[in-house]
């Protein structure tokens, strides 16, 4: 099996280069982006979506602002930047990743003299940060590999696959890794209203990959628990705080779901996901727009007279996670993020 | 609020017409249905669901057989209508109210003795069938709209409604009667995936009577249980044993997810739901085709390679119930099935 890239810098061009996510399975087209103005859309639209990979994103982001900006003094091209970085910051609330990326990248850049050197420091910067997060999955692929048994079948949420991350994945990071080891693993997908990453995207990577894979609808994960003997619920974070873990809407019902049947719930995800600082009650879950959940495939199912609520995200108690699967190891909740952070920094 | 009725005969057409539900809301086409075997379709295609309504579609498919057969001596033509009533029977094999309202529209003809007289019995059978249908509904309503408080929120999975019924609805018809009784509703409806009859026809009944309902997709239900006040979830049946309640796939998780959070869990079903036969291990769960899940308003999500289940229904543990609203009453489990019916039929 591969590393299969999901966005990286194209040197020559000057841009970043991705998969659209928003055409799979239909289309696998590499997109070409030239303005920090587009990549936050692409961003909004989710085009490229995924914590690890936001974070990935957020720091090429930081490179496109300073490859595109035109400012001639140092004080003012770096003035430039960093509102392209607040604007890209902006674009997507809950996932942690994301303003980590562009932190740590405009940290990199911040001890440059000259604008030559900021471009060619952001990129470098980016370029190791997405280095690093293939680095990350394949270790808590490993590491989470030895928590599944040698047959097995796993259900997952959304998609925290290749297409999540820079490649390999963090939850289907931990698959891959089981299959190299030389394990038998099933996935069943859970298809992930309303933008459908588990049916589009979770199948797509590992139908490629050659890993057995079935989609259910959302409300049928319960009912297999119950007539499958199912061995694992696998997914990744958005955020994980030390009382709660932050990912897609949905894998709260999942965890209790989970808990209710004793089978085992993980979350796979890097360092950069955890968030020392606040408590889920600090943390803002994304709402976003009604036509996501009120249209399909172009057809309109919901009334207008109705109205329509869209959770990106939720916030699921660490006490029904049973362990987190991070590129430092497996660590059983309750959670000590600071030291886990720090041992992480003095390593 | 009137009662708007779902399916009905034609008497001067001979013929069964009825709101076609798979183009909902898009369009409110008054169907008609000439032939079994296209009625046979029409309910296998759900043009015409929900438990109630099949059973009163069974009792009018019987007369649509009776109508159409042109065999000219009594025993080759109970022979054929017999034939029929059991290619319509074979439709959908989870939802008992469709073979009950079959089976009572062939014992009622049974006692006839010449060919006017079995059609003119099997129409009013049906007839009587729908009558007493929308009356259960209402007594539904009456004993179900006692459970709820003054001004309450209240969620509900796929549409246990009008439109499931002969009219006013099962789990929708609490709803309605606790509005009539001069209480502040609110309902959220689950999508209800794959068809999605919570956001196509939950919604379309419910803001056509000027009654609030916000849609969410079916992975939402538990952060909304969570994060706001609900009063209770409410659902329909469609077969109800000593040891579960067989309902839409989703039912069994929305339990779990109320039970955790201490949400009242209600099923609202009228007595001709119930099965005093079987235990839940005897009910078969009717699976469905893959283009359900896979495509959705013309368009696939699911790549080819990639599997699909596709289950239709779910058990619920009669423990996750906390109690059945029915025509005779609200009963806490366990509950004595055989008793119940009984005293249904002394009555």
């Amino acid at each position: 099996m591969k590393d299969s890239p999901t966005l990286w810098w194209d040197a020559a061009a000057c841009s970043i280069r991705y998969i659209e996510q928003t055409l799979l399975p239909d289309e696998e087209r590499i997109a070409e982006c030239r303005t920090v103005e587009r990549w936050a859309t692409a961003i909004r639209r989710l085009e490229v979506r995924g914590a690890p990979a936001l974070g990935v994103a957020g720091a090429y982001g930081v490179a496109l602002a300073a490859a595109t900006c035109s400012e001639e003094d140092l004080s003012g091209f770096m003035n430039a930047v960093r509102r392209d970085a607040a604007t890209l910051r902006a674009t997507r609330p809950t996932a942690i990743n994301l303003a980590w990326g562009i932190d740590r990248v405009l940290a990199r850049i911040g001890r440059e003299r000259d604008i030559a050197g900021v471009r060619r420091a952001a990129v470098g910067e980016a370029d190791a940060i997405a280095r690093e997060d293939t680095a990350c999955c394949h270790a808590i692929g490993e590491y989470g590999a030895g928590l599944l048994p040698d047959s097995c079948t796993v259900l997952t949420h959304c998609n925290a696959g290749a297409l999540a991350c820079s490649s390999w994945g963090t939850a289907l990071g931990v698959i891959r890794s089981a299959i190299v080891a030389g394990k038998d693993v099933r996935v069943i997908a859970c298809e992930t209203r309303p933008l459908l990453q588990g049916a589009r995207l979770t199948a797509w990577e590992l139908a490629r990959d050659g890993i057995p894979v079935t989609v259910i609808t959302d409300s049928m994960a319960a009912h297999v628990m119950r007539t499958r003997k199912i061995d694992a619920f696998i997914v990744g974070a958005d955020r994980i705080t030390r009382d709660a873990v932050f990912n897609k809407i949905g894998t709260y019902m999942h965890a209790i779901c989970a808990r209710h049947h004793g089978i085992p719930f993980y979350v796979a995800a890097p360092l950069s996901t955890f968030d020392p600082e606040n408590l889920a009650d600090g943390v803002i879950i994304e709402e976003r727009g009604r036509e996501e959940v009120a249209t399909i495939g172009g057809r309109t199912f919901v009334p207008e007279a109705a109205g329509v609520m869209n959770f990106g995200f939720d916030a699921t108690p660490m006490e029904l996670v049973s362990a987190v699967i991070t590129d430092k190891g497996v660590r059983e909740p309750p959670l000590d993020i600071p030291a886990l952070l720090s041992r992480s920094t003095a390593k």
